[in-house]
């Protein structure tokens, strides 16, 4: 790389890919190639550099599928973190030392995130990443850079969408009972909530319409079923 | 500047500052520094370059106040401006030779807007400024780079807020009437509201609450007053 091509400020994306699987909640994370000598492995978000004439969205679909090869996944941008000493703890500088071409340079990442269901998407790590897999967002490893940081945001931003009725529609059946939703919301939100408030709330919504129509084909008393018309957001 | 500390990359950083009074919605727009010789003058958001230690979000208070002597309001975040080609206009190319060091650079921008009470504000211009002035958002002129987009999706996110209700109170008096609340949403949106539904809607939300209480000093019969018991948005 020409000195004069090298660059005080990198842009990166970073992706926080949620997975939802029998009422767990799951990020996708991966384990960084080991470079340091005191082999001490570091989990981190899939995430890397925009390259000079990418835009930032194609970015972030390239960087989740080179590290974990996962794609047709839509990722929302939804922060840009910019801190001057994001990178700069003692085992992020040595891993970019070995990694990047220029590891003195600043670097702003722009997140993404996505919530899709874990059964469909099966990652395997390549490129930099040792491993790619699911963990439990109640269990998370001290991350690389400030990704607990972006981690924590990200989740923030998922509980407020799903508080706002937005997202988590798309991980359940076409037709649900209200104690699926009110399960989904629980795991999201890790929460207990009230069942009558619950549905109370629900039935305020005029995206949520009750069918009439009961679940089939269960020991207990099937329970009345229910579907949701409201704007779908594409997150698989 | 040294060749070797040259970027062929910049982050900028945009603020779209919302202003409300007497019943219409404007933004902030400053006229840049006249620098092309046929005398075209161009409108834009206030925006600059992040320096090399600075956070992002200090960039944006900064750039602003910079620009238009505007200070203490509260810049959201809300989003980054990635696509390749976002300053290779012709007149954008003609004024980034004269103003930056290294106007080849790719410039990726982080968005932050504000919704600000109008007369508590008068900004007047600076540095490559040559006029700051509120402009009717029904009313933008053609402005530089890709700002009539991002202008756009700031819009777009301040109407979504507004009809989550997540923001708008704080340009109310702390007792409004539901009159002086379905206004500021029907200039916010830009659109009639039905009254009725309107009303239904607003006394659904838990935030909103009536007083014992009717307004004062009005020709008219006077209306019951409500106040927000929500968490306010600080916007200034």
């Amino acid at each position: 790389m020409n000195e004069h091509l090298q660059s005080q400020l990198d842009v990166s994306v970073d992706c926080v890919v949620f997975g939802f699987h029998n009422n767990r909640l799951k990020v996708l994370l991966i384990e960084q190639e080991n470079v340091s000598k005191n082999n001490n492995r570091r989990y981190a978000l899939p995430g890397d550099l925009v390259l000079p004439d990418e835009h930032i969205d194609h970015a972030a679909e390239r960087v989740l599928y080179e590290l974990t090869n996962l794609k047709g996944i839509y990722l929302e941008q939804f922060h840009t973190f910019g801190n001057p000493n994001r990178v700069r703890k003692e085992d992020d500088i040595e891993w970019l030392n070995v990694i990047r071409k220029n590891p003195d340079a600043r670097v702003i990442t722009i997140a993404y995130y996505a919530l899709v269901k874990m059964e469909d998407y099966t990652p395997s790590p390549s490129s930099y990443a040792e491993k790619a897999e699911w963990k439990d967002v109640l269990d998370i490893p001290e991350l690389a850079f400030d990704h607990n940081k972006i981690l924590r945001k990200a989740l923030k931003k998922l509980r407020k969408e799903v508080s706002d009725h937005t997202v988590g529609f798309e991980l359940l059946p076409e037709k649900f009972t209200l104690g699926q939703l009110q399960q989904l919301y629980e795991v999201i939100l890790d929460m207990q909530l009230d069942k009558r408030n619950f549905r109370k709330a629900i039935k305020k919504m005029d995206t949520v319409l009750a069918l009439e129509e009961k679940q089939k084909g269960v020991l207990h008393k099937p329970a009345q079923l229910f579907t949701y018309i409201g704007e779908r957001k594409e997150v698989d």
